[in-house]
């Protein structure tokens, strides 16, 4: 992998890159649609590349539990076997550490108390997960069968999905968790992150640190050293972004300077649209994130002024599509009125429209934040 | 509304046909897939149209209750609503008096006893129809709530939706109905049959009437007398169909010869693949049937050696696609294995792709059937 900046804003840490694999090219700053499973919830490939995506994210834990990172091997690589030439990045399951445990304890996300009403998560029983030094001892949601989860296992699985850029195996710790145990857990993450670069074997996968710590500026500073003096040829950020938004934009604050510069920065499993900008200007390059397609599974779609909840009875009468200047095909031959009847009587269809469309909002929503670095006004 | 009989085969009654409307051609023999709620479950209006249909069938019922046929006439109609500029049938309604009547109370098909282990009915709980001398009380199966069907209200329903072709509304029996209450359910619904006709007012649609009379020879000759008497522009054989297929086709046999042949016959509600051939050297212009979209949702995928399952583990490992010689979009790009992962992990996706591939498959099929009427072999 290549990281090649071809543009610095001079009025922010905001930048234009491009990452450059085996798998074509990626222009940053960059949204990645979740594939969990190995495909973005109801589209086909060919729609992601479509609406533009050049590259996705995909799940190591879910992937591990199911088909099996042996079984996608034998099909040579994720790649092959959901037929997508992009570029494809894996998470380390170390995200699963939360949402498998205190995430469901607790009922919290990465950055606390910012869901909105049809989002918010509830705790929903005990934690799935027993950390240890050596490892984390994860239960499937599935069936409950345990699974023993280690930084070199996390690697092994990522080699055998063989996506083109993977991620050190590491404690996502909560927002509620205090000083004491933040710190213990990041010593674990840093411990894991060595493993990890020693366990790699594949030359041709390009693997990323992730940086820990908490809402602590101590222990951010601390990680961003530590992880940077690694090597690894990107960085992801990882939660818990504290408990506002303007705790999340500190962390960033204080994280990032202590990154090379000439490496991509992931803001793991954010974001929100108007996250963008502003993590943007403060340095970073890369987001993924399952809400766009998530809320599109509930019925909300995305305009310019704002979300629309289509399952309301109201858009049942509204002829014009959701969106009037969107170049989508469902906003070209789909009206309001028909989409919400599709939602409303449970048609399939209506996720999938739904989806496309808030997909193609983002990418464009991120092409503006582009061209607004390029014209040098952020 | 035209129909051209392009080629009469000299070996069957087989014949290709041609139905000209105001929203282009079809070529007969033809399948219409059946896009219930306003959409063929899963896929997009553009889809279908790619696939190679040209016709469709919505279901006059299901949109009377959602999102409403007055709503529906308000966007210009069905054909604006859903988006599709090809030919759309609309039923009458006549077969929810069956389906949610002694369908349910039954737990039976049309055809009886021919049902693949994973669709066989179960009886479900008593008839949510009252049938009476001039109409139909409906129960909702969504909320309860009563609605009155009259031949009036049927065609009135129908100009709102405003199909191309619409059908007279029709007391479907049951293949366990014995022949007295047959012969009072067909009087129904001829006396039924004649209102259709006087209630109609729109000039551009063409209404084809319903042949019944249940598996008696007698009732179903003096059926398609008297409903070729009625100068509609096309016929529907209705069910029952009897207790086997092989009573389906005598019941072909019986009728047919008593329709005129310069119109088209529409056999409703059917098919299997099996079906296809037989009814077509017996006469039948016109197929439609949930059955390949359905199967689609439970995993089943059709080929030219007979139907998978791609919801067993066993697929997993399998590279190849569905069918190797399938020119259709997901057999081109996703193997077995990949699909049968995406079912297994609830994926809408998988639902989607086997909806495409059986549609595609569909049409190849009836596709073969019109070549053979053309060169003769049928």
């Amino acid at each position: 992998m290549e990281f090649e900046i071809l543009k610095q804003s001079k009025k922010s840490r905001a930048r234009i890159g491009k990452i450059k694999t085996s798998h074509g090219e990626l222009i940053t700053p960059a949204f990645l649609p979740v594939a969990t499973q190995g495909i973005v919830k109801t589209l086909s490939s060919e729609e992601i590349k479509e609406i533009g995506y050049q590259a996705i994210l995909a799940n190591t834990f879910h992937l591990y539990l199911s088909p099996g990172s042996s079984l996608i091997k034998k099909f040579g690589g994720l790649h092959k076997f959901m037929n997508f030439d992009g570029i494809i990045f894996t998470d380390s399951g170390g995200f699963q550490v939360f949402s498998l445990g205190k995430g469901i304890e607790q009922g919290v996300g990465k950055v606390a108390k910012i869901f909105p009403e049809k989002e918010k998560p509830k705790p929903r029983g005990s934690s799935l997960v027993k950390i240890r030094k050596e490892g984390v001892v994860f239960k499937s949601p599935f069936d409950g069968k345990e699974h023993f989860f280690t930084p070199e296992k996390s690697i092994k699985i990522q080699e055998d999905l063989g996506g083109d850029i993977i991620f050190a195996f590491d404690e996502c710790t909560s927002p509620l968790d205090d000083f004491d145990y933040t710190k213990r857990a990041l010593e674990r993450t840093h411990f894991w992150a060595e493993r990890c670069k020693k366990a790699k074997k594949r030359k041709d996968q390009a693997l990323f640190g992730i940086v820990q710590g908490g809402e602590w500026k101590q222990l951010r500073i601390e990680s961003a050293k530590f992880i940077s003096s690694l090597d690894f040829s990107g960085f992801g950020i990882g939660g818990s972004l504290g408990k506002t938004k303007k705790k999340m934009y500190q962390i960033l604050d204080w994280t990032i300077p202590f990154l090379p510069n000439n490496k991509p920065r992931h803001l793991l499993g954010i974001g929100y649209l108007e996250d963008f900008e502003e993590s943007i200007k403060k340095g970073i390059d890369l987001f993924d994130c399952s809400y766009p397609t998530r809320m599109a599974r509930h019925g909300i779609v995305f305009t310019k002024k704002g979300i629309l909840d289509l399952s309301k009875k109201k858009f049942l009468k509204e002829k014009s599509p959701i969106e009037r200047s969107c170049q989508c095909f469902v906003c070209q031959n789909y009206s309001r009125g028909y989409l919400s009847h599709l939602f409303r009587a449970k048609e399939i269809s209506a996720l999938r429209f739904f989806t496309y469309h808030n997909l193609w909002f983002y990418y464009q929503f991120l092409e503006k934040i582009r061209e607004k670095i390029y014209y040098g006004k952020i």
